[in-house]
């Protein structure tokens, strides 16, 4: 797009009228659509900051994108061409990291709060909405009672739950990673909108998704406790060890009992992200009956300490895990993660002990852009 | 808050070191946490900016509040006394304006995200989550064949209401202003928090609420349909007037055929704010035996054109809906709303027709701190 192009955009929502007798924000305009992207799967952000002396977007690129400043004060910036993802990405002004300031879509990971931009034309077609029939998304209260509190999860419902009260559902348990808490694989992770759009092409069974909060230690996110507005710092403890795995059954139980699932192996999956594949594989490994789909997503499949481990007390349960396998043993790992090593000694180890899995090694590292994707993939093997 | 211990906190929160390998977003660290609550009511912000000229605190007071430069280019306010409330707050940068860097927790009001800050101590003291048990949040997508679209809503449903399938409970319709949407009420309102923290205290009666959209020709919230996400200008027409109004049976419908309701004017409230005062004001008129319980928040009662009208058309089905009166009509509005007149215009008329409602007149003007105070004021006289 021409500059001439773009601001003619620009000058056409400048001239748009706002009705400000209606409601209290009216009185906040925003002058123009930012980031526009464009045919070529390029992306042009306009800033205004006329004070500034430097402006860039971080995110889209593995270095951070210098906008040029024109004579009025506006910074702009066509990016390169950029593949088809979901990116998030923050506008650094002289030194502040901030949000797009024409930007309102915004997801928090952690402490860091940036904005969502979405290149269509591949994979993100996949995290788009759609006009396809939509499930419900709640944020529900459990009672644990074995970590001694009520905790919030989110949990997905599939279009046509609500208008079909005698279908069974079967249902995927799916964790995030340290740091993150029930909100992050809905907002991050797309999970909804990518199971809406799975679902409505076929690919994917209709199925209950239950996302927990994978801090034993919280009840929910930040912001949804006594807490308060704190800072998220993401800094949990994960010990002792197992706490989080051995309160499980409270979630399948609250699951089974209050939606309307197929409660069995064979109908029951388990997958996460980093520490949640750590959740997810021994949780898994703890509940041989219980989980027929297993998904490791980058995970941190350590047993104590911080390598693979080949003791007895791995080897013993791993055994009987696959005793009576599950039907799908998924692990995904980039080639640039760092626990890259780590799962590559978890393959020696199953190898050694000839035990099935499929294994999906993509480029990258640890990053939502391969959780994404690794969800796309595994999804289609559920259930089947 | 002297600034000395000021840094201090600062300091200690800079020095907490970070799992940096565990997640992606850990590698952003913030450096303090900013705004902090200080025990006299007021808040201290910081933002770091060494090179900006001029850097200011909108929305906690009348006027933007200048913050003060320090030798290392922190800027620095500590505010003036503040009345408990929620407040919506964003930073202006050498005349950017953005939220702030160090503050995750944001709300969306139209086309401007700000950041929330809650100052406790009276009235905010309900809109802070609290350590009660706590009722569910959903996005549920409703069938309406008279809009001809399937459209996205807010549902609350009270705590308990999972565990006690026999139980059945009433219902309130909360409804959004112009250019809001179905998370409007949520999430700059607080609803579900001023709920959980009402029937905790037994002083309102558990109940489901609804938050349906109020635009007749959208599906959903921004960013939430297959339009992807644009800038929401808060400009949607509301012509032809009632096409909302018309389609409510829609709702009601779905609401009392999927939740465990209790199906009777007795049990069914409408309350709304501006725009959506509107809508509960004339859905409850043509539907008199249908709510119970109607409650206009700085409502825009206009029935053709700007003014009140006394003609037939509008009188007739008023004398109607009060020949059975429902329990409760309050009407609340601020001194200062730009319709103020107009609801004085719309008391004159229900005087000289004899008809009873209750009047609540506040301070301030058309914002959301008197429409989350005109909520808890409600909330009490219901379903009793």
């Amino acid at each position: 797009m021409s500059l001439r192009k773009l601001f003619c955009l620009a000058l056409i929502a400048l001239g748009g009228s706002y009705m400000v007798n209606a409601q209290e924000a009216l009185s906040h305009k925003v002058l123009h659509h930012s980031p526009i992207v464009n045919s070529d799967s390029t992306a042009t952000f306009i800033v205004n900051a006329p004070k500034a002396e430097k402006v860039t977007v971080s995110g889209l690129t593995s270095q951070p994108l210098e906008m040029q400043r024109d004579s009025i004060g506006n910074w702009i910036l066509t990016t390169p061409q950029l593949a088809s993802n979901l990116y998030t990405y923050s506008i650094d002004i002289d030194g502040v990291r901030t949000v797009d300031p024409s930007n309102v879509y915004v997801a928090r990971d952690i402490s860091a709060l940036s904005n969502v931009l979405i290149i269509p034309g591949g994979n993100a077609d996949l995290y788009a909405v759609k006009d396809v029939p939509h499930g419900s998304v709640s944020k529900v209260w459990y009672d644990s009672p074995t970590l001694g509190m009520k905790r919030r999860m989110t949990v997905y419902t599939p279009a046509g739950y609500e208008d079909n009260p005698d279908k069974k559902y079967p249902v995927l348990y799916l964790l995030h990673g340290m740091g993150g808490d029930e909100d992050a694989w809905n907002e991050l992770g797309r999970a909804s909108v990518i199971l809406d759009n799975m679902i409505a092409s076929g690919e994917v069974e209709p199925m209950i998704v239950v996302m927990p909060n994978g801090n034993a230690e919280k009840a929910a996110a930040p912001g949804y406790t006594a807490e308060g507005m704190y800072v998220p710092d993401g800094r949990f403890s994960v010990a002792p060890q197992g706490k989080f795995e051995n309160a499980f059954k409270d979630i399948t139980g609250y699951v089974d009992s209050h939606y309307r699932t197929i409660p069995d192996k064979d109908h029951r999956a388990i997958a996460g992200l980093s520490m949640g594949g750590g959740h997810s594989w021994r949780t898994s490994l703890l509940n041989p009956d219980d989980f027929g789909y297993v998904g490791l997503f980058s995970a941190a499949v350590r047993w104590n300490g911080n390598g693979v481990d080949d003791s007895e007390e791995l080897v013993v349960p791993l055994k009987r895990q696959f005793a009576n396998p599950p039907s799908l043993y998924w692990i995904g790992i980039g080639k640039d993660d760092f626990l890259y090593g780590l799962n590559a000694d978890y393959l020696k180890l199953l190898d050694s002990l000839s035990l099935p899995y499929q294994y999906h090694e993509s480029e990258g590292g640890h990053t939502w852009s391969n959780w994404r994707d690794y969800l796309t993939i595994f999804l289609p093997k559920l259930f089947k």
